[in-house]
C-alpha cells in the first residue's frame, strides 16, 4: 500500500537516546542539557536539513531547534530540561532544496573562466538559469515567512532574476549571510519526514544524579541505653549526621512491629517478650503500612523529625516493604490480597526449606488487584503528604512489575520530584526492568564487585549508554543485610578502600551508618553475609565517639564530593589502566574540574606500581608536566605525561584522590621533582 | 491508568532477531532453522515458561513452540522457514505456577527426615498442604485440557489428594514424567505476556543466500568483429559460462538506447554514427524500459535466451536503471516525470561542473508520484512476467527509498521468489537503508576493501547481526564502472587474489565477466577507476581462449564453492590472527564441512607466516594432530595444534584453501611430518 505522501524522501533513524525502542523513557536530571542524536538522510545528493521537537508533556506546541551534521549521516541537537517530569522529543528530517541549490551554485561559480581556464563561462555553466532556480526558491520562502522577511525574501529573489537577465560572463554568488540564514529559518516542510514515534524523556530532580545516604535505626538511637530509641532521638543526631556531609537519612521501616512469630535476637524463631522484633514484619493492632510504631514516636514527632532534616539541609528517606506481619489490619480486611492455602490458612514467606512464619506475602494475582495497588499506592502518597519525597523500596523485585511502572508513573503524576531507590539485588535483566518501570535509583552488584576486573567491567556497563539511560547506581559498601567478606577479613583499611571506591565510583552512594563509621565487620557465622546480633532483629547501643570511627574520614571525602562537580556524575567515569592489578585508576570530570582517583584494593599490604594515564580523556597536552593536588593530604605534585607512579599505604590512605589543578607551566621543568616518580 | 488486565506478571524483552525495532523484516532463507531469543522474566522466584509463535502471512493460526531456557533469563525457540515469503512471530510467557510447585515440592522432600536429621518430617515441610495444593493445579490442567488427557490429569489430582490425606511421614516424588508433560501440553495462559510486536521475517529462496554472477555486454558477444552482438550470440556462450559454475547471468540494460547526447568512445561527448551509446542511456523512438534494443533481437530472441539460461541450471538478471534518455517515450508522453527547469526545459543528470546531458533522471517528488511509483513497478512486472526472477538495480540510492520499500513489497506479493540486487555505492546508513527497505542481495565496499585491516573490519560489520539480519553481501572484484587501482597495479596475481577472497569471503559473488577473466587493467587515465576503452561506451572483443584467462581457475572456485556447503552462507565468517600482515586467514562452517582459507594479500611476492588457528571455532581438539586438504591442489597435510605455517607465492597460486577432513588418528604422530612447519 502505498504511503499517503509519497515524496518524504527522508528517512529518519537511530534516534538516541531510545530506551526498548521507546517502550520506557531515557531519563536525565533538572538543567541536563539534553542531546539527541540521529541518524538523517535521504536518497542521491540533495542535502538534507532537520530539526529536534521537543516540549514538556504540559505544553502542547513543540519548541524545535536545528539538527546540526555529525559524521556519515549522524546529526545533533540540545535542549535544556529546564522542568521536571515528563518531556517528549522526536526528529523531523526534509530534502533542503535551497541549501542543495546553495552549494550547487557555488560549484558552477568555481567553473566559471578564470586565466587558466579561458572557455569555461558563466553560460556554459547553466548559471542565469540556475540563478532563476534560486529565485524560484527564493519566493516560496518569501511566501512561507511574514512580513518584514517575506519582503526581504522576495527583493532578493528579485535580485536574482535581475542578475540572470544580466548573462554576466562571470558571476559571484549572489546571496548574503543574511537572505540564507532567512530561508533556513523558513524551511519548506511539505514533504519533511517525522520520526515515526515521539520518545519519552524522565527528568528528576537533581538529587536523583547525586546524593549521599546515610542509613541507621531509629531505635537505636536513644543515649539512655535502657530505653527505644525515638524520633526525638534521631533529631538529636542530625547535626553530626549531617556534619558528616549527608544529604539523605534512610530509616528502615517505621511502623508497628508484628507480634506473631516474632524473630528473637539473631533472627531466632523465638521471641522474648523484650524482644523488638524486625522492622520488616510490618502491621500489627496499631495499625499497618500507614502507622507509627508507637515505641518511636507520634505523627507528630515524625512530622518533626521530617521538618529537622529539612532543616539541616538533609531529607528524610523512608523504607517501603510491601510485605504484612500476620497481625497487619489488611489481613483481616483484605484476606483476597494473600494466598490462600487449600486448607484456608494464608500462605507465609517461604523459600523451601526456609520458613519465614513473621511475613505474609502479597499476591500480585489477587482477583482484588486493583483494590490492592490502589491501597499500595496510597501508602507512598499518604507519606508523600507528610512531606516525605524519598523512598527506598524494600525487595521490589519480588512484586509485580508491571504494577510499579502504574505505581510511580501515579506517583508521579503529581509529585515529579518523587524519588524511588529499588532495593534489588537480582538478576540483570530483573535489576534493569525495575529501573525501566520507574525507580529513580538502583541498588547495585558493586557490594559484590572487589577485584580491578570486577569492578571495571560491571562499571563499564552500568555508567554508560544504553544502560545509563535508565539505570541510576546507587553504591553501598554495606547493608543491614550485606556485610561482605572484604570487609569481615580487611579490617579498617577494607572499610577506608571501599568506603572511597563508592563514593567515587557513584555519584550516588550510601552506608548502613554505624556499623560502617565503627568497622562492625563480625558475621553471624563464618560464612555468612549477615551480621552478628544484626540490628534487624535488636537495638544496637553505638559508641559513635570511639577513636576508630571513620567519621572524620567520610567527613572529608563527602566535603570532597560536594566540592568538586566531576564526582557528582557518573556518565564520564574512565578507567586508566595500571601496571599492579592491586591498584585500580579511574578520573571523572565535569567540564574544567577534573578528578583522578588511585585506590590500592588489598587491605594487607602497601602497593605501588605505573599508572598509564590516557591523557585524553583528561585534556593534558602529551609530554608535559601538569600539576596536581590529593584532596585527601593537600599535597601538591608534578606529574608528566602519561607513565606515572604511585604507592599506597592501606593503614595510612589506601588511595589517592587527585584534582588536576592546570598543566604545569613548564618552568618547573627545570627543577628535579618532576622526574620524581613516586607521587607521595 | 491501570493495564486491562494486571496479572500478567511476565515481562518479555530483546526479541531477536528484529530489524530497527521491527520497523522492518529480518531476512532468512527457505529451509532455514530459524532460531528466535527473548529474554523472559518474572518477579519474585516464580519459574516462567514461554513459547515462540510464529506463521506464515498466509496463514491465520499460530504455530507455537515451548521455549528453551538459555542462561540469565534469555530463552530461544526454533522453527523452520519452509515457504517462501513473509512470515510473523512473536513470544508469549507466563508465571507457570505448576513448574514452581514442582520444584518447590521437591525441595519440601529433599528436607524430610533422614537418619541425620531425625527432628524433620514430612508434616514440618507442609507436604500434605503441598500436594493439594498441587492437586488444584492438576484439576485446573484438566479443565483445560480434552479426553483423554483431562481423565488422566483429573486422576492425578484426586491420588494427590488421597495422599495428602494419608498423612504419612516420608513422602515420594508423586508424578509421573507423563504427567508432567501433559499439564505442560495445556499451560494457564490466563495471565500470559504477550509481547509488544509481531515482527516480520522476509524468507527468500536459497539463491539469495548463495549465488555466482557473471556479467557480460551482450553486444560484445558476436564472433562476427563486424557484428553487433546478439541474444543468439550469447545463447551460444552459455555452455562455458554454466561450466566455468556461475548460476546467474546478468545483462546490462537490454533497451533501446537514445540517440540525443549519446557518448562516444571512453566517454566522450561527441559519438559518431557507430557508436553503441551507453546502454544505461534508456529509451529511443523504438521504446523504453519495457522494449529491447532491436539490435540485440526480438522479445521471442530474449524469451528464448532466458529459457536457454534455464536449461544452463542459470538463470538470467536484468539490469533495471531508472532513468531515461531525451529520446525515452516517458519524456514526452510524463514531462511531470521529469525536473522542469525555469526555461521550459528537462534537467538532465548533473553533479556540477560535470554534466550528463545523455540522461535525465525522475523527479521523485512528481506531482504524479502515484504514476510514477506505477510505472516503474510495471517494469518490473513485465519482465518478471517474461520469467526474469533476478534483476540488479542500477544506482537504487538515488531514488526515494519509500518508493523502493513500497515496489519492491509489490513485487514480492506476488512473486516472492523475485532477487533483487542493489547496485549501491555509497554512505553507510543509505546502503543499509535499501536493504532493510526490500532489496535481496547489496554490493559491498569489498572493491575498496584490499588490506587485511579493512577486509576484517568490514566483514565482521556486514557478515553478524544486527547487520546480517537484513543486509546480504554480493562481492565484485570489478565491475564496468569499477577497476580498483590493486587490479591495474597488481596484474594477473592481483585478479587471482580477489578472485580467491570474493569467492570464499562472500556466498554471493559476482564478475564482469570477459575484463576479468582475460585479467583487463588498463584505466581509462592514471588514477582513474575506468577501463580504458570502457565497454560502457563502445563494443569490445573478447580473446575467450587466450592462455592467461583465469577461466581455469575460476571454474575450480566455483566447484569448490558448489562441494562445500560452509562457503555457501556466510554467518560462520570467522578470523584466524597470521603473524605476517600481508596474510589473511579465514574459516566457513556449515556443520561438519569446515573451510580455512589463506590468501597471501601482497600481488608482488611470496609471503610466509604462523597462522595462530582459533581451534574451539573449528572444533579441533588442543594439542592434537589434524588432517587438511588443500581443494586447490589436492594436497593432503598434516597440521599440530594451533600454530601453524604457511607460505604463498603469489604467481604460483596466492592462497590456500583447506577443507578440513578430520582430526589425525594420532598414529601419525609417529611420522616426522608432523613437525614439518611448512604447509605447502
Amino acid at each position: 500500500m502505498k504511503p499517503v505522501e509519497g515524496r518524504k524522501r527522508v528517512i529518519i533513524e537511530k534516534v538516541q537516546p531510545q530506551v526498548d525502542c521507546g517502550r520506557y523513557p531515557a531519563k536525565r536530571v533538572l538543567g541536563d542539557a539534553v542531546t539527541i542524536t540521529a541518524a538523517v538522510f535521504g536518497d542521491g545528493h540533495d542535502h538534507v536539513s532537520g530539526r529536534l521537537l521537543y516540549r514538556h508533556s504540559s505544553e502542547t506546541d513543540w519548541h524545535s531547534t536545528p539538527l546540526t551534521a555529525l559524521t556519515n549521516d549522524l546529526w545533533k541537537a540540545t535542549f535544556t530540561a529546564d522542568k521536571l517530569g515528563d518531556w517528549l522529543y522526536t526528529i523531523e528530517g526534509w530534502v533542503d532544496h535551497f541549501d542543495t541549490w546553495c552549494a550547487d551554485l557555488r560549484k558552477r561559480l568555481a567553473a566559471q573562466p578564470t586565466p587558466d581556464k579561458p572557455n569555461a563561462s558563466a553560460e556554459s555553466q547553466d548559471i542565469p538559469l540556475a540563478l532563476r532556480t534560486g529565485a524560484l526558491l527564493l519566493s516560496q520562502a518569501a511566501h512561507r515567512a511574514k512580513a518584514p522577511d517575506s519582503k526581504l525574501l522576495a527583493e532578493a529573489a528579485a535580485e536574482l532574476n535581475r542578475l540572470a537577465d544580466e548573462q554576466r560572463t562571470t558571476y559571484e554568488f549572489p546571496l548574503n549571510d543574511k537572505i540564507i540564514a532567512l530561508v533556513e529559518e523558513h524551511p519548506d516542510l511539505t514533504f519533511a519526514t517525522r520520526y515515526l514515534q515521539e520518545l519519552h524523556l524522565w527528568v528528576d530532580r537533581e538529587r536523583a544524579r547525586y546524593s549521599t545516604w546515610y542509613e541507621l535505626f531509629p531505635r537505636s538511637t536513644s543515649p539512655d541505653p535502657t530505653r527505644h530509641g525515638t524520633f526525638s532521638d534521631v533529631k538529636a543526631l542530625l547535626p553530626s549526621i549531617a556534619a558528616m556531609g549527608f544529604d539523605v537519612l534512610y530509616l528502615p521501616p517505621i511502623h508497628p512491629i508484628g507480634n506473631a512469630f516474632r524473630k528473637g535476637r539473631n533472627n531466632s524463631v523465638t521471641s522474648t517478650p523484650d524482644d523488638p522484633g524486625s522492622p520488616w514484619a510490618i502491621g500489627s493492632k496499631e495499625g499497618g503500612h500507614k502507622s507509627i510504631n508507637p515505641q518511636l514516636g507520634t505523627l507528630r514527632d515524625f512530622d518533626a523529625l521530617v521538618a529537622a532534616t529539612h532543616d539541616h539541609g538533609m531529607e528524610l528517606a523512608l523504607d517501603i516493604a510491601i510485605q504484612c506481619s500476620p497481625d497487619h489490619p489488611w489481613v483481616a480486611e483484605h484476606p483476597d490480597w494473600f494466598v490462600i492455602r487449600p486448607d484456608g490458612s494464608i500462605q507465609y514467606a517461604e523459600n523451601p526449606p526456609k520458613k519465614y512464619q513473621d511475613i505474609y506475602p502479597l499476591n500480585f494475582e489477587s482477583p482484588d488487584w486493583r483494590g490492592l495497588w490502589e491501597a499500595l499506592r496510597d501508602v507512598f502518597t499518604y507519606w508523600i503528604r507528610r512531606n516525605v519525597r524519598i523512598f527506598r523500596v524494600d525487595n521490589p523485585h519480588t512484586k509485580a512489575i508491571p504494577f510499579w511502572e502504574w505505581c510511580i508513573a501515579e506517583i508521579h503524576k503529581k509529585y515529579p520530584d518523587v524519588i524511588l531507590l529499588a532495593e534489588a539485588f537480582t538478576r540483570p535483566h530483573v535489576m534493569y526492568s525495575l529501573a525501566k518501570a520507574g525507580f529513580t535509583q538502583s541498588y547495585t552488584y558493586f557490594t559484590w564487585r572487589n577485584t580491578r576486573d570486577e569492578i571495571q567491567e560491571y562499571f563499564e556497563e552500568i555508567t554508560k549508554p544504553p544502560i545509563s539511560d535508565f539505570f541510576r547506581p546507587n553504591l553501598w559498601p554495606n547493608t543491614p543485610d550485606i556485610l561482605h567478606a572484604t570487609l569481615q577479613n580487611g579490617g579498617r583499611p577494607a572499610f577506608m578502600q571501599r568506603l572511597i571506591l563508592a563514593a567515587t565510583l557513584g555519584a550516588n552512594y550510601g552506608i548502613y551508618g554505624p556499623a560502617f563509621e565503627l568497622c562492625e565487620n563480625v558475621p553471624a557465622k563464618p560464612g555468612s553475609e549477615e551480621y552478628l546480633n544484626s540490628e534487624k532483629y535488636e537495638i544496637r547501643r553505638w559508641d559513635r565517639s570511639a577513636s576508630h570511627s571513620l567519621a572524620p574520614l567520610i567527613t572529608q571525602i563527602n566535603q570532597i564530593r560536594r566540592n568538586n562537580p566531576a564526582l557528582q556524575s557518573d556518565g564520564s567515569l574512565h578507567f586508566h589502566p595500571a601496571d599492579n592489578p592491586n591498584i585500580i585508576c579511574y578520573s571523572k570530570s565535569s567540564g574544567p574540574n577534573k578528578i583522578l582517583v588511585a585506590v590500592n584494593l588489598d587491605p594487607t599490604q602497601e602497593q605501588a606500581g605505573w599508572i598509564d594515564l590516557d591523557l585524553k580523556q583528561l585534556a593534558i597536552p602529551h609530554n608535559e608536566n601538569f600539576e596536581i593536588e590529593d584532596l585527601l593530604t593537600g599535597a601538591h605534585y608534578t606529574w608528566h605525561d602519561r607513565s606515572n607512579y604511585v604507592s599506597l599505604k592501606p593503614d595510612l590512605m589506601p588511595a589517592h584522590i587527585f584534582r588536576l589543578v592546570r598543566p604545569s607551566t613548564g618552568e618547573t621543568t627545570l627543577n628535579a621533582a618532576v622526574t620524581e616518580p613516586e607521587a607521595k
